[in-house]
């Protein structure tokens, strides 16, 4: 989950709404597993331009120390995220939000066949950026390979190449339909989130509607108007069940939400013929 | 989930079989929550007549050190437990199984209104064990009071006094239907389990047959060819789909498993006329 | 350590000072242990009347989320504690500071023979704070004595209750000197700070010199143009090693910090002929 | 610590000796640090030739599930490792000791400069062991290393290969003395040890004097008695005041303890002239 808008108390984000992240750690509906408990991770804007992260492997519905500091945040733009392993350590250095400087990336997904390909990709990481990286898992590593390619200059492009060298280096391992992505990244002004997978069926991914326009549809609703105009949310799963609020990321898609407004374009890796 | 038998490794009963323990943990299907992740816990008798006890409230499913352990462990006698907390914290000292001196007790259900309840509860625990009690869950006071009345000579009379005294005192607060409870309890010889609630609809209660009626049943099984003549389980919900394999511990009962023989009866709690 | 002032950020009052509360986690010259890695907690006021706390039993000096937290975060009052533990669980409810309400109590010292004290004194705390009782150490059984004595209408009076009552019960089972206690608690404006001992020889406990006073003595340190006028700080062992800075609160005494100013006067239990 | 000899309980090497393992992780004499509460672990060897490691980040001195498990747990060879972190993350994948197939793996020292050496140093894992590494700590990265120059088959070559290529690295990073190394390895037989640093100043590391000669000397201690004939220790700080007991692995040697025997000879760095 994201969110960009008027400062919100983290806890109204987290905690407050109908079918929460929170509540979704322990019923998902349309995630791949149905009980999301291998930690989980918050990162926010708040003093300076580094933001913080909340990091933890303990289930986060029973996190008391979450529920306290949620209550004293507010903040522009949170992400927010519950982490459901595929087989790499359920530690801290392994929880989303993943954080650089004053970027912050989340993934769900995976790379299949990660086992095999995890030492070409770590060595297609930058080697001023290779120390930092302190987990190990492949969510990691595919923002590391997008910090290699320029992220902090051309988000988009540089998912696309990082993706893009994940297929080719599967393709060298024999690896079939590598990438499943849901992916969202920020630098504290704009979030760019990206649905895609090599195969084309990807977990789904969501950006609420502009906030006038649900009031407009929904004027009975009181919490619409304590959001702000430019208020926006990307999930992976819709957090209320509210008639015109979602909006599906198509497949092979990259949006971006800046200042209220959004933009979706179409997601496409980008291959390097010498590698294949 | 309890085992008696001969000494099998505890990684076998709690991870070999189909729908095993951790599984359930995962995707309970009988209990009243789906997601059992506010801790677990296992004792099991091994060097000395006191058991050893292994608890934590990470999530049993990760838990790497739970199943390094239990690739070491072979015991005549293991209980094993996955917490579903009904509000009080998720902490070590609030998981099951309980132990004092060579006993164990392990609870699922609750007593309604504990809250209220608490305090009297404990003034009616003997004085000389009240400081052993290190948790703050309706089932370790349970625990506590039926060792008050007797468990380590007549545990089933102890128990019997113990939700009687719960159901006198929760009438004085007025609160109705106050226990809920699927119980075993163990001295590492017999296992006794008890399944009874105030409002007669208790959580499921299972033991096995007698592992010579399911060979004669199921004879291409080799997994009961491994198993001793009185190897027994008693669980909350079966762990295979194996017809012929469980009996359901019937409302309102108690059963004791002892060198491979069973015996149930009504279970009916002792209530104190004075008390009311 | 208890910081009262203009909003600072928790990390300064945290990590900044030469000899901090996690420097002292690591290496204790006075207290009795000489290390405190049994879990720690801060408390502070920020959003709303009621403190939040954050506790975590893993060891103060490596917790990632204390530091992220600790940088968000600015307070005009703030508990922080390191706890050593005299035998009672390593868990998040035992841990420092405790919160009732808008109140938090913290404690360095123990309670002798709290294991056979302990029905007697949670006999004494009033029904209708019983149930609130979340952990199992003396420290918190304090807190509540002296809330159900009145603390929030008394703070020296009920906490001078509290004592005497301990000391009541431990006559009645032949305990000496039962009481050994440096603690500090506050409703979000005040602090009270309390350093009592039946033996009469009483941990540490100093507070810090009025801000100008100190600016005339160290007109060179800059960090103390920084601070507010109003600026204290209630610690166990001093922060800087600053002559003139801290004053030692005298054996069986109390002191109040409010507004900048202070007050400081003899401790004296309050003990019940009647209970003895 | 390292153990072997007739099966012992854990419980009797970790806790029982005077000077314990457990109580040098609060007060080390002779550490580089004067508290070890980053972790810990233990391997031993049980059923089948894989040994068992529990580890843990919680301080060792309060973990209670190892007292369980120790108290039950009887073997031949036992490591045991408290960890003092050196930057690394605390979590359990950073924890000794380091397991491969049947082999174990623990250190106390570093790498200098690990940051900036370990992405050269990673390329030099083999890629086929190279998925493996769990963690992100430099003696992690030294056991694969180990493991890629041929330890299972020539455990001293292979680990002065290892060091001397470090050094290598080091030399072209322009960093000094880069390699601080009391290390043990075992494939469940033998334990190796080793004691080296590139500036010739390592931490210490002893090994028990040969029991018979022991019990010559000390003919009144009963402990003796209890202990077989091969019983060896190899450990960091002697667990005893007991003359005649520790002999000194003198600076830049390693040794061997094989079944009550043992050797000792320099250790020299193997380093590549073409790697210079």
């Amino acid at each position: 989950m994201a969110y960009s808008g008027e400062p919100l108390r983290a806890e109204d984000l987290l905690f407050r709404p109908q079918h929460s992240l929170i509540d979704q750690s322990l019923h998902s509906k349309m995630g791949a597993t149905t009980t999301n408990g291998d930690g989980f991770g918050i990162g926010w804007y708040g003093e300076g331009p580094v933001p913080a992260v909340f990091k933890s492997v303990d289930p986060a519905w029973n996190d008391r120390n979450l529920r306290e500091v949620a209550a004293q945040i507010r903040t522009p733009l949170m992400f927010a995220h519950i982490r459901a392993s595929t087989g790499t350590p359920v530690q801290r250095s392994n929880c989303h939000p993943f954080r650089h400087d004053n970027w912050l990336w989340m993934h769900n997904g995976s790379v299949a066949g990660f086992h095999d390909l995890k030492r070409d990709l770590m060595l297609a990481v930058d080697p001023s950026l290779y120390p930092d990286i302190e987990g190990s898992t492949d969510s990691e590593t595919l923002f590391f390979l997008a910090l290699t390619f320029g992220l902090t200059d051309d988000p988009v492009g540089a998912v696309q190449r990082a993706v893009g060298l994940v297929e080719d280096v599967a393709e060298r391992h024999g690896v079939e339909h590598p990438v499943q992505m849901s992916a969202a990244t920020t630098d504290g002004t704009s979030i760019w989130a990206f649905r895609y997978s090599s195969i084309g069926q990807t977990r789904t991914l969501f950006y609420s509607t502009a906030v006038e326009h649900l009031r407009a549809l929904h004027p009975e609703l009181e919490v619409l108007r304590e959001l702000s105009d430019d208020a926006r949310l990307v999930v992976s799963e819709p957090l209320r069940d509210l008639p015109g609020a979602w909006q599906e990321v198509p497949e092979s898609s990259w949006g971006v939400v800046r200042g209220g407004h959004d933009d979706l374009q179409p997601f496409t890796p980008e291959r390097s013929h010498a590698a294949v």
